[in-house]
């Protein structure tokens, strides 16, 4: 195998206008076959993907992240809800003229993944699901105090308090990740702004405690639900759950590792990732 | 990457005297680094190993499956209990003068490889689990009623229903997987005797109602557990008790499978065990 080209690096913030909105994107890869399309956590832009993932994909295809409405550099008033989020993304991406992709949905990018599959499943191919949760789970009706709880913390701590289990060990990867977020200097995106941050806050909640309106039965494409052994923000248990609803889903569960699993295990996720959505 | 080699049908059946007894053994691969001995499920013999997943293991490393004691070719009467097993294993893979070694445990051999890691951590560099369950699980109180059921069907059906579920799918890769264990014509392996059936049962059976005397913190290896979503015969709940009770685990579920997951998806399981033990 020829060494790996570093294509997240190069890939420059583009921008296109759908619905009066500029959509700040990035698109890298080797441009053949189904794109995958990236959907962020809580607060997450584009400078909070993993290079060593993105690039890890993006050997094998097109890869596409982008910043949804209100959030990043992309213009806006973000919603407060994952339905209306999913059809601000569904915009973007039928203004890209991308009919059919495969989804990278991470936290409240795999809630949007689950609602996007459900709503429009003639757009989705096959979906890669890192710690999330089903609708209606319990864990989220606190999730407001536990981002309180983060909130006190200084930025690199909290990164450590969401992402990563206390010990050292997965702290050390906490580090090392959070330096491969930090390597990229020029072309960052903005900070998730103070209305982003609150809608978000609002959304998750709800995923917690609104009625359930997904059947997830009716998801029939593969999905591979990716989840840490300890996170405590969707309650690990619940990908389980998610993997037993789903008709045809792979759940993989790594060791000593929260929220932020595929930071932890980049090369076991990008191996994973890439024989799922090759074969 | 060039073809795969055919390793496994070439590999003939050797014999090795330990204690007075032949062991038949079948050794193949690629010799280098850390060998990965194989450990088989209730009445497996050599020919009930996947030659796709043997060979895929063997282009990366050196494979060896053997009959233990009382089973297939080898000579002698099987115990009743899973110690006993285990220090037959040992005493058979000193004899080949192996110190350190991968194990691939499949069902009982999965109890097996528990069972070794916990009294000869020196032995094991990686473990992998495939359809197994920790001690004291309930399940198994009800095995010898599970394994009656199964006895009253003919063989092929008795195969589906161990090892698949009864999706159209999970089926069609059953008789699939049989054709591959049929593949070999020469050179085969005794079916399991009457005495080793009772004496496996009796050991399976007790892995449940026994006492727990293996403290799974203390194996401190890396593990690879591979389950079904829907194994009867262990309950794939018993998959995550497992992976939660052990300090460095990897989980993975495959979709719509049963006990013989890693027999429906071959080439996934070559992809995750490949990586798991080169890395």
């Amino acid at each position: 195998m020829s060494a790996p080209i570093d294509f997240f690096s190069k890939a420059l913030t583009q921008y296109l206008e759908v619905n009066g909105i500029q959509y700040a994107y990035r698109r890298f890869g080797n441009a053949s076959g189904v794109p995958v399309i990236g959907f962020q956590h809580f607060t997450g832009t584009l400078d909070n993907w993993d290079p060593i993932s993105m690039n890890g994909l993006a050997q094998e295809r097109e890869v596409i992240i982008f910043d949804n409405i209100g959030v990043g550099n992309t213009e806006g008033v973000t919603p407060d809800n994952v339905a209306a989020m999913t059809q601000d993304a569904i915009a973007f991406i039928e203004k890209l003229n991308i009919q059919h992709f495969d989804i990278l949905g991470f936290s409240l990018g795999g809630f949007i993944a689950q609602q996007l599959a459900f709503v429009r499943p003639d757009l989705v191919r096959k979906i890669i699901i890192v710690g999330s949760a089903p609708q209606g789970v319990k864990v989220l009706h606190s999730f407001p105090q536990l981002i309180q709880r983060a909130m006190q913390l200084q930025p690199a701590e909290r990164f450590l308090f969401i992402f990563f289990t206390p010990t050292e060990l997965s702290r050390a990867k906490g580090m090392a990740t959070l330096q491969r977020l930090f390597a990229r200097t020029e072309d960052r995106d903005r900070e998730a702004s103070q209305q982003a941050v609150l809608a978000q806050l609002k959304a998750i909640t709800a995923w917690g405690t609104d009625p359930v309106t997904i059947d997830l039965s009716q998801i029939t494409q593969p999905v591979l639900i990716i989840q840490g052994s300890n996170d405590e923000m969707m309650d690990s248990d619940n990908s389980y759950t998610l993997f037993k609803q789903l008709p045809d889903a792979i759940l993989t569960y790594y060791p000593d590792s929260a929220h932020g699993s595929f930071y932890q295990y980049p090369d076991q996720f990008v191996n994973s990732a890439n024989f799922f959505l090759n074969n």
